[in-house]
């Protein structure tokens, strides 16, 4: 059993009205609660920021409870064990939890998982290797149920979900077009992840470029922000394709419906006369049934560079708030991660 | 091979504006070709009516191609053969076709289709027994997947698609809920077609209605409608509902967007937060993979009453425009038709 050491943790201070302010965060230190029977102290090394950590501070019904006023935000971590009544985990070993924006935290070891750091940086298992990259795979193979020779089309395609589903696209023989903002993300497009064509939302010339890209209509769209770049992918959308509905983030922020035209029934006119199928979904749906084949092909992928992947580390988290106000104005490149206290010797 | 009669025909004269009105459509008289080897001449004896036609009466791009300025209305019909160059069909035969807004017309015998006389009434291959019966079915299983226990609700449920939804899902097991408009449909819901609750989108009341109505919310909403009904519908829909949209009528006759709000954000947020399938299909997709089993299924639950349909004969073929003009105000109660020509004499 280790010392009892002070634990930092940043909570929900107030719901946010449009984009989050530091103001609705506080920060908290609290000696960490003693260990019962079954349960560990881990130390948080990496924190995962998510898009769908907007949803959690919103109170409107979703497919997970809000987090309340006054509770620790919610969030992925790889931690070390550095205290365990349990016989699961030893003292040292690297866990993937739900711990949280938190520098320690006590759990049950069962609800810990473990991570070998043979196989593969103990941060993939935040990205490519963990809940984004099987958000990508399942996704895609699921319900884009992509087929060779088809095209597809994925935005916040230098993020971590968009890169992961632009590169099993294209090992499963699809044409890919990746769109990001800035040149920055759109060279990496083309560069580090091998998008057929690379396209820059903010290019005035956006729509037409999409159309070039696109001679033969779109197949699967991979939505993953919404807002204006979805409007001009579903004017491309052929005759059964399949669009995948994996985030909005560019309505996360929106306090109220838009000034119209009222775009729905257009939008259910084209669902019918185009026999689409849109489907949301959240990953956990297919753990169960996807997450032995997801290790297996993911797993080799990435070992043999047929799927590559991009961190964003910030340092520190007190440096969390700022980070996830920048991504969710799209301002990371990669994997955002939270490196919240030192990478554990290796033995 | 019979005499060369005359066929009178409706032709679309404009693309009609919102509403179609009596000026676009003409009618004219012309004497049948020749026939040539391995045709037909067919003789109509029932016309149906649906809303689709008002989609091809557009330029819009969708499913099938418009009809041009100056065709034929297009449309599914039983006919009678009245004249043959083909082993395949006799004088006397009874055919399902798709030969339109006629009397007469030629067309290659391999374009039609048999229909038993002893095995049901010859009208139910165009309703219970044919398109529409078929969209019910085909999109009900495929897409709606219904299970036991759960809820269905249907629009337009005392029409020949969703009086064929309610009493399918009722036969699988799931409680349904239907709605019309009108007191005397709203009571078929319950007495003829046995939906467990019966609606009238008219009532004041009727979102509290409906919501009293799904207690445990709605699992599948076969989507034939559109408009204000779907909006108070889709407030009740439970996460992984599935949503097969066959039919917009509502919004057919649209010139335009309509003022706002924009609902479409709202609308892809609960996709996501739901995690809903809504999937466009037009009953064609289906019939290679679901026409035996529709036939057996269907033939056998009509005829052991389990299944049970009402017909709206108009007479004559100057009364199809008006029929259709109503169809789309909801004004027919069953499934349209027109009757072209007299009943064949069995013989």
């Amino acid at each position: 059993m280790s010392q009892r050491p002070q634990s930092t943790q940043i909570r929900l201070a107030a719901r946010p009205q449009g984009e989050p302010k530091d103001s609705d965060f506080e920060t908290t230190t609290q000696e960490v609660p003693e260990l019962a029977e079954g349960e560990v102290l881990l130390r948080t090394v990496y924190l995962s920021l998510d898009p769908y950590m907007r949803g959690r501070m919103s109170a409107a019904k979703s497919y997970a409870d809000p987090v309340e006023i006054g509770d620790v935000m919610v969030g992925g971590t790889v931690c070390e064990v550095v205290g365990s009544r349990s016989e699961r985990r030893a003292v040292g070993d690297v866990v993937l939890a739900y711990t949280g924006w938190q520098t320690h935290a006590v759990v049950p070891a069962r609800q810990t998982q473990r991570i070998d750091p043979d196989l593969a940086p103990i941060s993939t298992a935040l990205g490519v290797l963990g809940m984004p990259g099987f958000t990508a795979y399942a996704g895609l193979l699921e319900i884009g149920r992509p087929q060779p020779g088809e095209t597809l089309v994925v935005a916040a395609a230098a993020g971590p979900v968009g890169s992961a589903v632009g590169q099993i696209a294209r090992l499963k023989g699809l044409r890919t077009v990746g769109i990001a903002g800035g040149p920055e993300k759109v060279r990496a497009l083309s560069e580090t992840y091998g998008f057929d064509v690379a396209l820059d939302h903010r290019d005035p010339a956006f729509r037409e470029q999409l159309e070039a890209a696109t001679p033969d209509g779109v197949d699967v769209y991979f939505e993953n922000v919404g807002g204006p770049v979805a409007a001009a992918v579903w004017r491309r959308l052929n005759t059964y394709a399949r669009v995948p509905v994996c985030g909005l983030v560019a309505d996360y922020n929106a306090t109220a419906a838009p000034e119209g035209p009222d775009r729905l029934p257009a939008f259910m006119g084209s669902i019918l006369s185009r026999s689409l199928t849109v489907r949301g979904f959240i990953q956990s749906e297919f753990v169960e049934s996807h997450t032995a084949d997801f290790r297996r092909d993911m797993g080799a992928w990435v070992r043999d560079g047929d799927v590559r992947y991009v961190e964003d580390v910030v340092d520190g988290l007190d440096a969390a708030v700022a980070a996830f106000r920048g991504m969710l104005r799209g301002a990371n490149f990669g994997k955002l991660l939270v490196r919240v206290g030192e990478d554990p010797v290796r033995g």
